[in-house]
């Protein structure tokens, strides 16, 4: 078993995989008022969650996508699309995610997960990736 | 563009290959009490969305667990659980799934989804498969 | 303005009217650990809130079952269900409400709320009503 | 039984009453992204399940209000407020609708309903409706 | 038991503690819309539950800011984390109520409610609070 | 900062003052299909989270109680009802905040509650307790 410092090493690189580098300043609220969560996160969602081998990482990607897709979590699920895109999942297998969603919770959540998406996939056309 | 016919036959011979062949005789409730609605759900569910091309059964598998397992909705989870057997998911993903499920629902939800998963994997093993 | 205790027995008979009059002796895990609420419920909920004259009795029914189906709270809607036939809706109506439910609150919050009406209305029919 | 065509055909048509004619040239993401889940909302949700005749017009938007309320979904609850007026609702039955939610929803539920409810009778108001 | 008057009263009292003094001339939408849940609210909500000896005021406050924050209620969250620093929780008791919630609702849910949290304590910074 | 071992050592000893000693040979669904997240649980949620000196444990178990009975999870609402009992809230405080909680989240939710408390303390008076 890794130490807490390997589990956290582990975590953040594949945070900055996931979600890309942080920008340099720039802290969320829960960074602020809670920089154990952030640490946790790490160490545990990253470095010992996102990181097992039984699930791979794209899929991983699909299933939090869908997730919050459900749960109505818009802030965290535009970070997800973004995520999906950089570990391999394409625009269109995350349309077809939030389409399905439409008949398991609901039209209104796969409204508010295309709003999310078009939101994300706009930026990116905008920044010209 | 397939006629409402073609998409039904295709529908209900996905929803088989999903859920497998369905008890004779045995109706849900909702099949009972609002059979369009279940007829609808061939159509459109598994006629036109689970059958896209644009993501992989097994994936539409995994994200339909992530968000039963979200939404609290065990009866269903259940059978989406060996739904997803069925169409080639290890109950090693499965219990990813629900595992990283902990960190975005909530530890409860994971919890009813160990819950389900292990009913219906008990289940299998008691009739050998 | 009404006086609380005019309120409450307003409230008392529109509350037999939906749900029919309480089974003697036999007291919910609300009224007997928070019997408060149950008179709040008589004064506010049934006395100031369902008497109210903008929307008629059935139609106050109906928009409960919807809540409750989309909130997937069964042991309520099961009452509910209960009720609205009670104050007229038909088996029809409550079959329609839940049916299009499906599409804004998803297919397994229709579905679970299929199994309750289908339990109301066996009962019903086991009762000969 | 209609073809599709048909059910699309008159799935538009009802779509328009609800909500009026769209606005040329403005898509909503889900158009965008999804067009197909919008050509099944037209085909189902409309075409075959608001135009069934088990319930009435007036009270499947009565139900769909209850449903957003509940659900916190408030683009679509504007939406569908909106479209209850356009359906014969009046703008009291709308806020009892609302009021009465907050006792199975709770308050804060009825507290955005009330938001999205004052933000589409403003604009009613500024257009002189 | 106290008449309707006398749990106004009690209740406009116990919410100006809570919540302060009610600016001049600012209504909510929900005032605007319903003034009896406004008033039903002051009687009961206020007047007969949080006024109840059985729970002391700063604790009926953290059991309501972590019900919002699993509820994803935001504008309520923000209403009731003010709140509870005017009946003396501390915001580090607020920030670890969030953090736990991030186990059991969660990390959106606590990402959420930190972001509210955020919010709330900047603007009393700025106001010299 | 403490390693991993010391953290799951505090976390265990945690856990066994909110739920009592484990019985011998039981295992839940979650621990026998994913005994990580059981590990995880008391490494963090226990030896980190619950731990923390920022809020008392009683106060920690009100939040957690609140929070379950908002989101509808009864079988961890009724661990926690008993872990609360354990760590000092009497029932009259746990009435409280469930009473409380039916003008938050609804009171289907409140209902819930109750049933759960009821429970038990049923089974505690059964068991002398």
């Amino acid at each position: 078993m890794a130490t807490l410092e390997e589990y956290r090493a582990a975590g953040q690189a594949l945070r900055r995989r996931v979600f890309g580098a942080p920008q340099s300043g720039a802290k969320s609220p829960t960074q602020e008022l809670a920089p154990d969560l952030g640490r946790i996160s790490d160490e545990v969602l990253f470095g010992q969650v996102w990181s097992r081998p039984g699930l791979e990482l794209p899929h991983r990607s699909m299933i939090t996508i869908a997730a919050l897709t459900a749960l109505g979590r818009e802030p965290e699920l535009k970070a997800h699309i973004r995520g999906g895109l950089n570990v391999g999942l394409t625009r269109e297998q995350i349309v077809e995610i939030i389409l399905q969603l439409a008949f398991y919770a609901g039209q209104p959540a796969a409204h508010a997960g295309f709003r999310a998406a078009k939101e994300v996939f706009d930026q990116l056309d905008a920044a010209g990736r």
